[in-house]
């Protein structure tokens, strides 16, 4: 049965075709040291691109890590790819914080989204 | 630092591009009645699609979910988009298990990946 009490959360909706998504699934290691940090500084640091659309993140615990961040254009994925804060937060990531990791960049054909009413 | 017992759970390694993802983000509903018995059922089906490539899963406890199908070609992506009994399990995901969902389908242009040695 529908519970709009569970709406607090919801899925990005989706933007007209084409845009792109940057799908990053990740394991991380033992030692998060620092991670906190600065995943909540990516996370404003992205915003800021102009044609960033917007990002879902879903984390099993103990388990895989998934973040889709949504682009207009791939304009805004290589300003994002190429900031130097960015970048320098990818190394830490390599030496510390992801046990393995696989990024996906993909260019929208088609989406549609549903919300129960 | 590296942690070889953590490395159980991986991420679907980059298959080489062009192949397609189905990135299918999820919101719950209150009442999964039955969705662990059809969810599971989904996951044999698909496996048997010719050019189905691998299915990364994160579920953040009590809210967002994300699957991510890799597929070899369109014509892949439509057999299981089009199977009667995936289509039956969608409607039925409408009714009782989702309060909302987006799908983006998106075609792969580049991808990488890394394992922590």
């Amino acid at each position: 049965m529908s519970d709009q009490s569970e709406a607090t959360v919801a899925p990005v909706n989706a933007p007209e075709p084409p845009y792109y998504v940057a799908v990053f699934t990740t394991v991380r290691t033992r030692d998060q040291s620092g991670y906190g940090e600065t995943n909540a500084r990516m996370e404003d640091l992205v915003r800021e691109i102009p044609g960033f659309l917007g990002m879902d993140h879903a984390q099993t615990p103990g388990g895989l890590g998934i973040t889709v961040g949504y682009f207009r254009d791939a304009d805004a994925l290589a300003e994002w790819r190429n900031n130097a804060e960015h970048r320098a937060a990818q190394k830490r990531g390599r030496a510390e914080w992801y046990q393995s990791y696989t990024l996906h960049v993909a260019k929208v054909e088609r989406s549609h989204g549903f919300t129960r009413t």
